[in-house]
C-alpha cells in the first residue's frame, strides 16, 4: 500500500519511448544543478576571501571573471560533445570510446561521486536558504536536509515525465526572480540608493591577516576553486541526451547554450551586487565583529538572502521571501539533476557489466528505481555525517566534476583527430578542426582548474574524494572480471549436456504427516529407477515411533534410518548421497524435501528450520536435485487469503485483494 | 572456531545418562541461589526500615524471625514435592496435574519470569560486592554486569557436569566464609570487642519520618517482603530432580534439608552481626548523614562487606577480600542456578508444545542451548534496562516466586487429598495426613505473603511482572493451540495419498547457459510426460536474443515465451502453472530452475534473485513441486574448498579442514 501511494500505478514497458522532453521541460530537469549553483557560489567566493579580511574583497570581480570564462569554455566544450555522442554516456563514454576503458572507469567514478555530492551539496544548501527566512528552523537542519532527500527520492521513483513538469516551475520562477532582483538592484544603485547588506557594517576578524606573495596567491587559489562550484552539473545535460526530442545532438546542445547564458548573467549580478551591497560573510560567524545573537549557534544568512533583503526592502519583504522559497525550492530539485543522472549512468554502467545488473532494471515506473534508492542512501548518510553542513559538503565537491571535463574533453581531442583522418571536404574539416581546437583549450583550462582544486581543498576534506575515485574504480574492475569469469564458466557446451543414466528419489521423512504422504506420492508419480525414504535418528524414541507409524501404513517404500551420534540433520544425509554418488557416479539424485508453508511470519518461529539449512547445504552437492514439496497449511491459504491471493504488484496496479476464484480451479 | 573455543568438543547423544550429580554437587548447583541470597535479603530489610528512620532498625529481628520460620515452612513443603514428583517438573507439574493445566502455566509463566530474575539480581548483587571491595569500578557496573551473563552463558553451554565442579569450590568457600565470620564476629562481642561498621556513626535522613498506625504497618510488611529474597531459588531443587543420582527423590529432599539449614543460620547469623555492628544502610546514600565523598556518585558498601570490615579488621584485611570475593563469586554463579533451571523447564514445555519446539533441541553437549541462550539475553536486556541496580531490580522479584510456591502447595494438598483415597494401611495414611498439613500450610502461608508482597511492591515496578505472566499464559496457551491445529491438520490420511496421474515438467529458462542445460538435461532424465521450457519476456531484445540461440542448439524441447508487460518474473509463471492445473487437476507440475551456487556471500549482490523470490512464491500453490538444480561455481568448489568441504559440526569436533578426498567420488 505504502509503496503504491509513493511511487503510483506501474507503466508498461512499452510506454517507454513516450518519455521524452522537450527542451523548455528539459532545461529545469537537467540544468537546475548549474543554474542553482549561482545562489552558492558567490557565497563560496567571499567565504575564502574573508579568511584574509576585508581588504581582499576587492579581489572579487576578479575571481568571478576567470570564473565565467571557464564556463563559457566548458559551455562550448560540452555543446561538441552532446553533438558527437548523443547516446547519453556523456564524459563516461567520451572518455572510454577515446581514452580507453580505465579512463572512462575513472570518469564513471568521479561522476558517480558528483552525483552523490550534488545531492548533499544542493539539498544543504537549498535548507541553508530555508533557514535565512524561517531562522527557529536552525536547531532541525539535519532532520529538514533529510527528510528532502527522501521527498526527492519518492518523486523521481514516480517516473521522469511527472519531475519535468513538478520541476519546470519552481526553476523559471527563480530564474525571473533573481533576474529581475538583479535588475532592481542595479536599477536602485543608479538611481542613488544603494541597497545595503544587514552584514555591511560588521568588520572581519581576518584569521589570515597581512598574507602576501605565495600564501596570498593560494589564497586565491582557493577563492577561485570554490567559486567553481558554479560549474557543477554543466555536463548533465550530456548524459540525458536520448531524454531530449530529436534532433536531440542540437536540442542538448541549445538547452546547453540557454543553461550557460542564464548562469553567466545570474552569477555576474549576484557577485556585483553582493559588492555594491557589501555583504560580509566568514566561515564562523564569531570573526564578524557586530554580529547580533550566539556566534556559536545562530546561523549566518546566505549571500543571496542578504541580497534580497537589501534590494527588496528588508527581511520581512514579500521579495524576499519569494527569493528565498524559490531558491530553496531550485536548490532541493537541483538535487534532481543527480536523480536523473546517476541511476542513468548507473543503468550503462551495469549494462556493461561494471556494476550490479540490478541498477539495469527499471522499477515499476520504468525509472531505474534500484539506482535511485542507492543514491539517496549514500546521500543521506553524507549529510548526516557532515551535519548538514554546505561550508564543508563543498570541499568534496568539484574535484570529481573537473577530473570528468578534463578526461572528456581530452577524449574529445582524439575524437575530432579521428574525424579529421576520414573527413575530406573542405567545410567538414574546417568545423572538425574548430571543435578540436575548442576542446583542447577546453582540456588545458579545467585540467589546470583540476590541479589548483586538488592542491588548494586537498586538506579540507578533498582527499576522502580522492579515496574514493580510485576504490570505485577498482571495484567497478573487479566486478566486470566476476561477470566476467561467470560468463566463461557458464558458456553453454556446444554438444549439450549427458544424460544421467538413471534417477534416485530420495524422500527425507521426519514424521509420517500429510507433507511426507504427498512428497512420497509425487516422488512416486515422477517414476525414478530408485525410490528411497530416509530419516534421521536424533532420539530413539521418535525414530520407533515412526518406524511402527511407517509399516502400519503399508507404503512399500522401503525407510532407512541413518545414525546421527551428534543430533545433526545435514551430515548424514550429505553422507548417504554422497555415497549414493561413487555407487553410480552417471547418475542423478532427487532429493525431496516435505515442506509446509505457514502464513505468518511468526509461525515460522514455531518450526524447526533444518530443512531449509539442510536445502542450502546440499545446493552444494554436484548432480543433486533438491526438490521442495510445499504442503499448503489452512493458515497460508485461508486466513491469508488477501495477502496470498495477491502477486508481486498487485497493490500496486490496483487489483482488489478479494478476487473472486476462478471456479474448476481446484484448492 | 569460535563456538568450539566455547562451547568445547560435542558429546554423542549416549553421553546423556552419565551427567547425574551427586549430593555434594548438586547443592552447590541448585542451592547457590537460596544461600547467594543471605547476601542481600538483610541488607533490603535495612534499606526499607531505613526509610523511617533509625529508630525503625529495632524491628529487624521480628522480620528476620518472620522470614526463618517462613523458610522453615517452604523447605518442609518442597521436601514433600520433590520425593512425590521426582520428573524434575517441579511446582509447574504439581500445579498442571493437581489443579489443571492453567494453573500449571501460570506456574510456568512466573518461574520463567522468576529465573530471569534470578540470573539479573544475582549477577547485579554480585557486582555490588565487587564495587564493595574495589569501589573505583563504580563507572563500569553495568559493562561488569553483562559480561559476567556472557561468561555464565558460555559455562552453561559446555554442559551440566562441567558446571557442578566449577561452580561447588566457591560456594563452599562461601558458606565457609560466612559461617567463620559469624562465629569471629559473636566471639567477638562475647570478648567484649563489639565489631562497628563503618557506617555506625552516620545518622538516617528518615524519608518517611514519624510513621503510625497502617503506615508504620505497611513499611514493616515492605520490610518482610523485601526479606522474603532470601526464600528466592528455594524450588530450583524440585525442578533439578531428574540430576539428581538414585534414589533421586530422597537424595533432593536431603538436599533441601541442608540447603535449607545453611540458609537460615547464615541469614540470622548475618542479621545479628548487621544490628551489633549497627549498619546503615539507605536507598538513596544521599539520606545518610555521614557519608562521605559524593552521595550522588559512589556507591554504598554491601551489608555483608560493612560486616566483614568490622569483624576482620578493616577493608584491607584478607577476610574482608575472602568474603567479598566468595560473595561476589556465589552471587553470581547462583544465577548459574537458573541457566540449569530455565532451559529445563523450558524444555518441558516445549515438550508439552507450550514453547516453540526449538527449547527441546539438545546442543552440541547436550545442554538445552536454545533455552540458555534466551535466558542469558531477556537477563542481559533487564540488567540493561535498570542500569544494572540490584535495588531496583529487586522490586519485580519474589511476586513470581511465591505464586508458584502458592500454586505448587495448593496442588499438593489435592495431591495428597487423592492419595487418602487410595492409601489403605494407617502408617501411609498418617504420611499422607502429614504431607497434607504441612503443604496446606504452606500454601496459606505462602499465599498470604503473596499478596503481601503484590501490594507492597506493586508500584515499585513489579507491575511489570503482574504483566508479564499473564502475557506469558496467554502466548504459551496461542503456541499450544497452533501446534495443536497443525498437528490436527497434518494427520496422516490413513487411505494414503492418490497418485497424481501425470508430471508435466517446466524449466524456467533465463539465458541458455550451463546451469540451464543441466537442468534440462535433468528434467529429461525424469522422464516426465510433457516437457516445456518457459521463458519470461522483460526484454525483447534478449528475448529474442534467446530464442534465436535456442534455435542454433536443436534441443528439441519447445521454448515458450510468457509475455510480461509489468517486467514482473513471477506474475506470469504462476498463471501459466493455475492455467496448466485448471487444464489438468489431477495431474502435479514439476518446476525446475537452475540456480547456480556462489562461494561468497558478496557474490549474491552481484546476482538478481528473482529466482529465489519466484521459488517462495510457488510453494503456495498446491500440487506443484520446485526442483532447484544447482550448478556450482568454481568459486563455490575450489576457492572455498576449505569452507564447503566442511559440514556443520566440523569445526567443533576438531576435524582438520584439508582432508584428503577420497578418490572415485566424482565433482
Amino acid at each position: 500500500m505504502l509503496k503504491r501511494l509513493v511511487v503510483g500505478r506501474p507503466f508498461r514497458s512499452d510506454r517507454l519511448s513516450h518519455e521524452l522532453l522537450p527542451k523548455r521541460i528539459a532545461l529545469p530537469i537537467f540544468a537546475s544543478d548549474p543554474l542553482s549553483s549561482v545562489t552558492y557560489a558567490t557565497q563560496e567566493i567571499l567565504l575564502i576571501l574573508s579568511l584574509g579580511g576585508v581588504a581582499f574583497l576587492h579581489l572579487t570581480p576578479w575571481i568571478a571573471l576567470a570564473v565565467v570564462v571557464l564556463l563559457v569554455v566548458v559551455v562550448l566544450s560540452y555543446r561538441q560533445v552532446v553533438q558527437a555522442y548523443p547516446t547519453g554516456g556523456g564524459s563516461y563514454e567520451v572518455a572510454s570510446q577515446n581514452l580507453g576503458r580505465n579512463a572512462g572507469l575513472v570518469v564513471a567514478g568521479a561522476l558517480l561521486v558528483d552525483y552523490v555530492l550534488t545531492v548533499a551539496v544542493s539539498v544543504a544548501a537549498g535548507v541553508d536558504n530555508i533557514i535565512s527566512a524561517l531562522p527557529e528552523l536552525n536547531p532541525h537542519r539535519v532532520l529538514i536536509n533529510l527528510v528532502f532527500v527522501l521527498l526527492l527520492t519518492a518523486v523521481n521513483l514516480r517516473g521522469v515525465r511527472e519531475s519535468g513538469r513538478t520541476f519546470a516551475v519552481p526553476t523559471y520562477a527563480f530564474v525571473a526572480g533573481v533576474l529581475i532582483m538583479i535588475v532592481a538592484g542595479l536599477a536602485e544603485t543608479l538611481a542613488g540608493h544603494r541597497p545595503v547588506a544587514e552584514s555591511a557594517h560588521y568588520d572581519i576578524h581576518a584569521e589570515q591577516a597581512g598574507l602576501t606573495g605565495l600564501a596570498l596567491a593560494f589564497l586565491v587559489l582557493r577563492a577561485f576553486s570554490s567559486g567553481c562550484t558554479a560549474l557543477t552539473g554543466a555536463e548533465a545535460i550530456s548524459n540525458g541526451v536520448p531524454a531530449f526530442r530529436k534532433p536531440k545532438g542540437l536540442n542538448a546542445a541549445r538547452t546547453m547554450t540557454a543553461m550557460g547564458a542564464l548562469s553567466i548573467a545570474m552569477f555576474s549580478g549576484i557577485t556585483l551586487l553582493a559588492l555594491i551591497a557589501q555583504v560580509r560573510i566568514a566561515e564562523n560567524p564569531c570573526d564578524l565583529a557586530g554580529f547580533p545573537g550566539s556566534c556559536e549557534n545562530a546561523a549566518q544568512r546566505t549571500v543571496i538572502a542578504q541580497i534580497a533583503a537589501a534590494v527588496f526592502g528588508g527581511d520581512h519583504s514579500a521579495g524576499f521571501f519569494y527569493i528565498q522559497a524559490t531558491a530553496a525550492l531550485i536548490l532541493i530539485l537541483a538535487a534532481n539533476t543527480a536523480f536523473n543522472g546517476f541511476p542513468l549512468l548507473g543503468a550503462i554502467l551495469a549494462r556493461d557489466r561494471y556494476l550490479p545488473r540490478q541498477l539495469h532494471t527499471r522499477g515499476d515506473r520504468l525509472t531505474f528505481s534500484n539506482g535511485i534508492v542507492l543514491l539517496a542512501m549514500v546521500a543521506a548518510a553524507l549529510i548526516y555525517a557532515f551535519d548538514g553542513s554546505t561550508t564543508r559538503l563543498i570541499q568534496l565537491y568539484i574535484i570529481g566534476v573537473f577530473t570528468s571535463f578534463t578526461l572528456c574533453q581530452a577524449g574529445m581531442v582524439r575524437h575530432w583527430n579521428q574525424e579529421l583522418r576520414t573527413a575530406t571536404d573542405p567545410a567538414s574539416r574546417r568545423r572538425v578542426r574548430r571543435g578540436r581546437a575548442i576542446n583542447a583549450f577546453g582540456a588545458c583550462f579545467t585540467g589546470v582548474v583540476l590541479v589548483v582544486v586538488l592542491i588548494t581543498k586537498f586538506s579540507g576534506g578533498a582527499y576522502l574524494v580522492v579515496i574514493a575515485i580510485p576504490l570505485l574504480f577498482l571495484l567497478m574492475r573487479a566486478i566486470r572480471r566476476h561477470y566476467q569469469q561467470v560468463r566463461e564458466e557458464l558458456a553453454p557446451d556446444e554438444t549439450g549436456t549427458l544424460l544421467p543414466s538413471r534417477v534416485h528419489a530420495v524422500v527425507l521423512v521426519s514424521t509420517l504427516h500429510k507433507p511426507t504422504q504427498r512428497a512420497l506420492a509425487f516422488a512416486k508419480a515422477a517414476r525414478p529407477d530408485t525410490l528411497t525414504a530416509i530419516t534421521i535418528n536424533v532420539d530413539d524414541t521418535e525414530t520407533r515411533e515412526l518406524q511402527r507409524v511407517w509399516e502400519s501404513h503399508d507404503l512399500a517404500i522401503p525407510l532407512l534410518v541413518l545414525e546421527s551420534p551428534y543430533r545433526e540433520i545435514a551430515r548424514p544425509v550429505v553422507n548417504y548421497i554422497k555415497k549414493l554418488r561413487r555407487d553410480s557416479p552417471r547418475d542423478v539424485i532427487c532429493v525431496y524435501i516435505p515442506e509446509y508453508v505457514v502464513g505468518h511470519w511468526w509461525e515460522n518461529l514455531l518450526h524447526n528450520q533444518s530443512a531449509l539449512r539442510l536445502k542450502s547445504r546440499l545446493l552444494f552437492e554436484p548432480a543433486v536435485m533438491v526438490v521442495s514439496v510445499p504442503w499448503q497449511l489452512r493458515s497460508s491459504t485461508a486466513r491469508n487469503l488477501e495477502r496470498l491471493d495477491r502477486l508481486p504488484g498487485d497493490v500496486r496496479r490496483g487489483i482488489p485483494a478479494h478476487r473472486p476464484r476462478r471456479t474448476g480451479q481446484p484448492r
